[in-house]
């Protein structure tokens, strides 16, 4: 059975734990997002690729969500001295990461350094980047355009948005293996990831929105919204300048006319008849995913029923 | 008074450390090795000029004689992870130097992004590389050609030397300063840094010996051989592999004709005469800089009989 999930990064990071613990790790495709890819300190950092990795690695930082348990920042607090921006928070270990990403760029493309990277972790699961060309979320504001990074980390998500682009998408192609992994797949899962710039930078890369309407497979979501809000993150902001309901109901209309199941929480249960005449089956259990047990069983939910 | 000092690394830095407590800082100008710089994990290191910048800032590690104190190490762990080499140590914080470095030089020659980091760290003395091309000292062994930092760090200066060459040298400038400093200088003095190695890629440059020539400063070493041996490196073997004698008399000859002074440690006396012969004044003393208060003696006898 081939399982291919959509993925941004917190999110995606607990069902995908979950998945690891269900299914043989080979038999999982993860398609992540590199639209939040950012140039930190002259290093090419994936965070949402690096989140997927290590969660599947078992290192990730669960608390934080993102980056590795146990960290240290002494190269930051150096950093600063110099008079760098540190609001992107890298530590000593995670830097390891981007050094070699960086490095191997010069020569391979990001497929294959993803997966280079994902192999010395001893992660079994096939990471693709959505694309190995550049896809740049920006995020439009009264002030000018920000990367996502700046945007969500600098500034902490608190400034207006008016827009958001996917600069770079025109000219995309899907990374080797992902348009092949959504036609083949048993089950194509989308992560609770933000609609708007986890899984909206994946669905801008020409030819993935085709191979998801033509994939045999069903394809079952998971909702980032609970009882009108975003579990983590800026998805309600964004998906209300997006004109989407900040609600089940948005993120079904964000991922039609594919999407065939989503999974809602109960306190969503009221959006089960309007999701079903949009054609999107509710599946709905408790989707808050508090610790590793919920992550699996959450997962053995989206998996059983498919 | 202005002081000019050719300088290499560990031996130099305890010198420069002595004459900072005696001079001015803003009188004092370093002309720094950078023959032995490598790129490490993708980034542009000078070791040299980092530890002469780190020793002026007080945060070199003076037991290891290079890299800054109280350093730690979890990145480079997180490197072996990866597989990457890991017998050049690049600690957490010492890394944010190379990272800047590494960055800056996209947009800055070496000489303007050297004098940012010094000034970074509050560093006075101005400090320049003694090109901003790239002139790298190669090993010749029996096994091939290695960089520097491969022979000195990664083999631990075990293997048999056959040749050096200044890689790069004929087609580089001095850096901007650099002949107008010495030429300009009160005093100039030569570190008591490796001859091959440290002072010889500062004098492959052209246009420098013929600064040391013309100045009308004396010219004042330090010799780095004190009783038949290297005070520490590899200079006895790179010594005698071109020709010079391990004693006061090869270093004498590698810095002829320009070197007036040369203080050499009361073990050596027996070469004054000799010296003498050759136009060098020998200065004897003891020379071992044992510690910061050996450090500014020897330093005060630098200055002193200018």
């Amino acid at each position: 059975m081939s399982v291919v999930a959509l993925a941004g990064g917190t999110g995606a990071a607990k069902l995908l734990r979950g998945l690891a613990t269900l299914i043989p790790p080979r038999d999982l495709t993860v398609i992540g997002n590199t639209g939040d890819d950012a140039e930190i300190w002259g290093l090419h950092v994936s965070p949402d690729l690096d989140t997927v990795t290590y969660a599947l690695a078992g290192t990730l930082d669960v608390a934080r969500g993102w980056g590795l348990a146990d960290e240290t920042f002494q190269c930051l607090r150096a950093m600063a001295t110099y008079g760098a921006e540190t609001w992107f928070n890298l530590g000593d270990r995670d830097l390891a990461t981007h050094l070699v990403r960086t490095r191997a760029l010069r020569d391979a493309p990001l497929s294959a350094v993803t997966a280079r990277l994902a192999a010395s972790l001893g992660v079994a699961a096939r990471i693709l980047p959505m694309s190995d060309e550049p896809v740049r979320t920006m995020i439009r504001t009264p002030g000018g355009r920000l990367t996502f990074q700046e945007y969500f980390v600098r500034e902490k998500s608190l400034v207006e948005v008016t827009g958001v682009d996917y600069d770079g998408a025109a000219a995309a192609r899907p990374a080797p293996g992902v348009v092949d992994a959504i036609r083949s797949a048993d089950l194509v899962v989308v992560c609770p990831s933000n609609p708007v710039t986890s899984i909206g930078p994946i669905l801008s890369v020409p030819g993935i929105p085709d191979a998801l309407r033509a994939t045999a497979a069903p394809v079952v979501g998971v909702s980032p919204i609970v009882g009108g809000a975003a579990v983590s993150g800026p998805a309600a902001a964004l998906m209300r300048m997006r004109g989407l309901e900040v609600s089940p109901l948005g993120v079904a209309a964000a991922y039609a006319p594919w999407l065939r199941r989503l999974l809602i929480d109960s306190r969503d249960g009221t959006h089960a008849g309007e999701l079903a005449q949009r054609g999107v089956e509710a599946d709905v259990t408790d989707i808050m995913m508090t610790g590793r047990e919920r992550e699996s069983a959450l997962a053995r939910r989206v998996l059983e029923r498919r």
